[in-house]
């Protein structure tokens, strides 16, 4: 069956629904938190912060986090989605790989620098405060992780940048690459340790599996992202970068099938995961029972997110008054069947060990 | 006192000497693997390699290795300096943050990917197979934390080389800060730890004194190269990034002045180093405390390969017939008295933090 439009398109995902009790205390404590911030002058920014919906989306990933951290969580996902709109996607370091370099690592090492600091910058001066609020609630240990996903994000969007510079558009394997760190999947997914109080030993989060694992899961998501975000984007940016302009444009594919393809490739990722999942969750003790679970959250609530956002679906991305947001998305958007597709994933270099015998 | 030439400057630096009885080995292990990889095309390339001494470079880091796997460390030294010289430092990268960012990253990934890889970059290529030799000889966390330090490391370069396309000069804190990365020094001592056959728990490595411990370590190390590379360079590239340059141009001191300034800022960071140090050093495991003895011995070991590599001697950096190299390093390179200059690097943002109560 082929698809006119991106979001006529239901989800497969076998994953069942969940969300945070505690989300809407933990939107009130961010946003009250971003309101006496250097990133906030005025009612506008606050509805533009409050428009990404960034407690609810994070109370989906992490059901069960502890009630008095899960905010700590989504504090930064409001940030991120605030940087990213100001530097990465829009903005005047958008195409401009030679100012977003000193920019962004210099956002990093404040996120990394401990104690008293004065920064210039009011995202770094916010992304600084973020960082001690996360080091005064968990261990060093989780600490480090995000902060080299952090790290590893703004590498990703530096690519990206570079390739919007050149008017280059990236083709399937290395598109993949790029989004698997550019989409921000490895510190939102890095926080669930921090907000569930959790510690998975190095040796088990380091393992071939659980790489693997926490990639497919960020891939998944930001391939959904592109989705949502081409909805959004129709008619505006054909020459942007995303998974379907990198099948018009690479494969020579009409509209229609690029959706197809995309969506097929996707699905492969994800029946991938369940199965490695699958084989992994039996023999892990309850930190990695736990973030395994999250991981497949975060993947079913990206989605559930991305269909009600402001931020996807509002011309200003303003919340709440700017549009009607419907209270529980409907069936029509799963599907319980994934696509098939020409491209077989197992033949793209940067993902094909997903598939190779992982199991611990 | 006020010095006229860089390398009239004698070293500080308190830490015995130590060489790794196996270095000429190593040395010949990892030739004769590069000399088979997709990278040499013949004897020229074979010297050039040979001329970084980047065995005898890495058995001063980790005089007490395992025999067996110290030409690892060696193998990824030499393909660093190559890489280097071939895409950061000089040649078509160099100034082309565009072109950097996918090659980087896409260099950065085919580390990552465990198990056949076809690349058709070589250096991509000849880097996804060292990450296969470190794969089979090595733990899967200290692959991984090696795999951060070396995207930490090209996103330092990313900075340098976008500052060189903007002719931009950093400001000092800024320039430590990318320095940090840019110098290459986290993946160099990452590799202690596998080189080595220790596994310093997470817990332990991610701690506030740790972390600073070895970002001194790469600091101090980083500036001494800055010397070493002026004294090669001096005539060539005075608008080029480095510390002194930054002394000369934000501060406006004339060039013996900034020396001092350097050297004296340098100086102070090493006194931190050993003190801090001595006050971790006697609570430490013996993994820990291996650890951190080899973080001085690469801060002594950096500065005596400085003095003796071609590369820095030789015009055309060819080793080891081009220029003599003296085979024992003269008292004349050495001071026991620190420098005192007039900044005050706790009041630098980025690194005051070295200063903090730090002690577990």
């Amino acid at each position: 069956m082929s698809s006119t439009s991106v979001h006529a398109s239901p989800f497969y995902c076998p994953i069942e629904s969940a969300v945070h009790p505690g989300a809407e205390q933990a939107e009130r404590r961010a946003l009250a938190w971003l309101r006496r911030s250097t990133l906030c002058h005025g009612d506008t920014d606050l509805a533009r912060f409050a428009g990404s919906r960034s407690a609810d989306f994070y109370a989906r990933f992490a059901p069960n986090a502890d009630p008095d951290r899960l905010w700590l969580a989504a504090l930064w996902v409001y940030w991120g989605f605030a940087f990213d709109d100001a530097r990465c996607d829009e903005g005047p370091f958008a195409a401009d790989p030679v100012a977003f370099a000193p920019m962004a690592f210099s956002v990093q090492r404040a996120l990394e620098v401990p104690g008293r600091l004065h920064c210039g910058d009011p995202y770094a001066a916010a992304l600084h405060e973020i960082g001690e609020l996360f080091r005064a609630a968990a261990e060093p240990v989780q600490i480090r992780r995000f902060e080299h996903a952090h790290r590893a994000w703004l590498t990703g969007v530096q690519w990206q940048v570079s390739n919007r510079a050149a008017g280059r558009m990236p083709d399937l394997d290395e598109y993949l690459t790029m989004r698997l760190h550019s989409a921000g999947g490895e510190p939102t997914y890095a926080m669930l340790e921090i907000v569930n109080g959790l510690d998975v030993p190095d040796a088990v989060m380091d393992s071939p599996a659980v790489r693997a694992l926490t990639e497919m899961a960020i891939l998944v998501a930001a391939l959904d992202n592109d989705r949502h975000s081409h909805t959004r984007e129709t008619g505006r940016h054909q020459t942007e970068q995303s998974i379907i302009n990198v099948f018009r444009v690479h494969r020579r594919c009409p509209l229609p099938q690029a959706v197809d393809e995309v969506i097929a490739l996707r699905d492969a990722v994800l029946d991938r995961f369940l199965v490695l999942r699958d084989r992994v969750t039996p023999r892990a003790a309850a930190p990695l029972r736990h973030y395994l679970a999250d991981l497949g959250h975060g993947i079913r609530g990206n989605i559930e997110w991305g269909l009600r956002v402001p931020r996807y679906l509002a011309p200003d991305g303003i919340a709440p008054a700017a549009v009607r947001i419907p209270e529980q998305t409907t069936t029509d958007h799963w599907t319980d069947t994934p696509r098939s597709g020409r491209q077989d994933p197992r033949r793209l270099p940067s993902i094909a060990w997903w598939w190779d015998d992982l199991a611990p």
